[in-house]
């Protein structure tokens, strides 16, 4: 079954917002072994709708889309869907029910624009809206499917979630893909192809390899499909041990697996917590360690220095060393970092300082010098990084590099 | 003209990354008065790559295209030029030049297949690109043009704001688009169409108005289209103005304002400072803060006391309040405000407790439950919300929330 995606607004076209519901969307198809053809994306004009839906179900099995089905006119979605199934709309009696109750739940009266929510296509098969008004629609023709879901995140999720992707299950007819995807950092894309070219060109014919660089790591990504889930799992795994053979040291996770993520499970195997003294990642680390679910058994707090004076105060750095080497210094950072671990009781401590940008620049240290630190009760270890010119591009780089670097050293703790 | 964009890469239809560029690149446009008509994304095999474009090429007189442009070989873009403008590859000196200059001064060896990038489709005008190896390539067919572009985000901008954009600006034959967007907070979407209807109904037909709600704000996109860029300009000022008689106490802001941007504004008019006290957002609102250029001005920093000792140590609050009241409660939170602006020496000091989730929630609080407060010397203002299950966008609410009640308290001084 080959699907495509549809999602529609304004919105998109002009760049405003980015469009997270489609490549949630794929991920989610994808994992039920539906394969993503296209992604298209237009406006909320019916004409568009219709020639879009037109294309993809030509193309496609499956088409699911996302947006204008809202309560307010700029949603056209529903008559480009009765024009293409050629039905009308009706009042649903149950959609209206929900409508109300969910209205009458948060205390607000219901008006005759959330009334309109209940008017669906004649055709369609209805799927409840557990968070919001307007509902899901599944319409069929030809033994094709298309499904068509608000944009707002959360309801859609819901949805496809609860209902859609359960229904895509029961009809899959045993084609499966399986990806594995092998986390790398500390090697540019060029070098790392070339030390794996014999691996890569004894792959498999079943199994495709792309290579994902963004900055900062590499991303390998093994795709096996066939009809036999266990054949191609074990594939896979078969090729990543080769493939963990060639480069061990540059390994550091797998699939969705996040740094944050990776050292938050290290920390709690060994028993260890961590504390974190910012200047110019301003929170961020904080930040990414305590996205992670379960963060609060290992991560004590930070203290984010902004100003000068509140690293003398909670980090116990001398005006004296800031005056002699600067605030973006070895010394300064190294001291925040052995500082750290004693002022927020923890075992590690990881310390950032530098010049994120736009100003704040001079000739020997210029925009995008940053050091990091990170102290182990009374061993430390720093490194001196040349970034960019973007404030959050250095933010977002120097924050990994503190996070590899933090991992690294607590593998050898 | 009518413009498409086509983004290639397996890692978006499996979802496994953002198509980012796609947004940035239609926003560029639109800036510059150019329609962007359809995002499509397709996979990186020469016959996907291949249909797209003639299909949008058919349509539309510009497609910008992104990635496949890579060293590896699972790139094919180049061939799918050659194919479709019949022109086949040749080496061009001048970017075998640019490669070799990159890694020398990367002080890296060239490999084979870096020097591979050196080979262009003959009939196109070759985009040097100054921050990689791949150059971006100008095609032209029958008056439309085709451009592709590196999928690595920072490249591709350079080459848009460099070269891309002023070529069009050149090309554009006096038609505008302008944009005004109008940002609200504290209503729903349904009930603010319901308040501002008649003034939606008397806009006038070249202006196009949208609703385009988001977690806690809604935003409103007004679009006027025509000859002139000063009368249209003047036609949304005027539309702008009767909106904010109508609705004064909800907008905060326009375009792309952000409430941090907003608020570090109004600190520096005030020349007052903020500080943050922070637990359940975990550096989160010191992130969002910081990542306003210039806020060094007026942040004076953080404490992320996850860890209850340290909201006793950094924030003195009393170890048995939170005994008696737990540290999500009204009590704690206040007081973390209030001390914050005393230990941190700042004006302002916002503070956040909560349980974010997924774990940790009780009947009497469950997950989701979350207290703010913002102090202003010795006055503090605390809310309670109710957000909802899921640990990442209970952080983000909670963020939105706090820096909404930090600017109405900034407002107030």
């Amino acid at each position: 079954m080959h699907a495509e995606i549809i999602t529609i607004g304004e919105e998109l076209l002009i760049g405003q917002i980015v469009n997270t519901n489609a490549a949630w969307i794929a991920e989610r198809l994808n994992e039920a072994g539906v394969k993503v053809r296209q992604v298209s994306v237009v406006s909320d004009t019916e004409e568009e709708i219709l020639r879009v839906l037109s294309e993809a179900f030509e193309r496609s099995s499956l088409v699911l889309m996302t947006g204008g089905l809202g309560p307010t006119r700029d949603d056209v979605t529903k008559l480009a869907l009765c024009h293409f199934f050629n039905t009308s709309l009706v009042l649903n009696q149950e959609v209206l029910e929900d409508v109300r109750m969910l209205f009458s739940q948060r205390k607000l009266p219901l008006t005759e624009l959330n009334r309109q929510q209940a008017l669906v296509p004649e055709a369609a098969r209805v799927i409840r809206n557990a968070h919001g008004t307007a509902p899901g629609l599944w319409l069929e023709k030809e033994g094709k499917i298309c499904v068509a879901m608000p944009g707002v995140p959360y309801e859609m999720k819901t949805m496809m979630d609860e209902y859609i992707i359960p229904e895509l299950k029961k009809q899959r007819k045993n084609h499966y893909i399986v990806h594995r995807t092998i986390l790398t950092q500390g090697i540019g894309e060029s070098f790392l192809s070339e030390i794996i070219s014999d691996w890569e060109n004894n792959l498999p014919s079943f199994i495709k390899l792309a290579y994902l660089p963004s900055p900062g790591m590499v991303r390998l990504r093994l795709s096996a499909s066939g009809r036999s889930e266990k054949e191609l799992t074990k594939a896979l795994a078969q090729q990543e041990a080769k493939l963990a053979e060639l480069i061990p040291e540059y390994i550091w996770g797998f699939d969705r697996d996040t740094l944050e993520g990776v050292i938050g499970k290290l920390l709690v195997e060994k028993g260890l917590t961590v504390s974190t003294a910012e200047s110019c990642t301003g929170g961020y680390l904080a930040h990414k360690i305590t996205s992670v679910a379960g963060s609060s058994a290992y991560f004590m707090g930070s203290i984010v220095a902004y100003a000068n004076e509140l690293k003398s105060r909670f980090l116990w750095v001398d005006k004296k060393l800031i005056e002699k080497h600067g605030a973006v210094s070895r010394q300064v950072v190294e001291t925040m970092a052995l500082n750290g671990c004693q002022t927020m009781s923890s075992d590690f401590c990881v310390a950032t300082s530098g010049i994120a940008g736009p100003g704040g620049g001079t000739p020997e240290k210029p925009v995008g010098t940053v050091w990091i630190a990170v102290a182990h009760g009374e061993k430390v270890s720093s490194k001196l990084l040349h970034l960019g010119d973007q404030r959050d591009r250095n933010i977002a780089r120097a924050t990994l590099a503190a996070l590899a670097l933090l991992r690294e050293k607590i593998l050898e703790a």
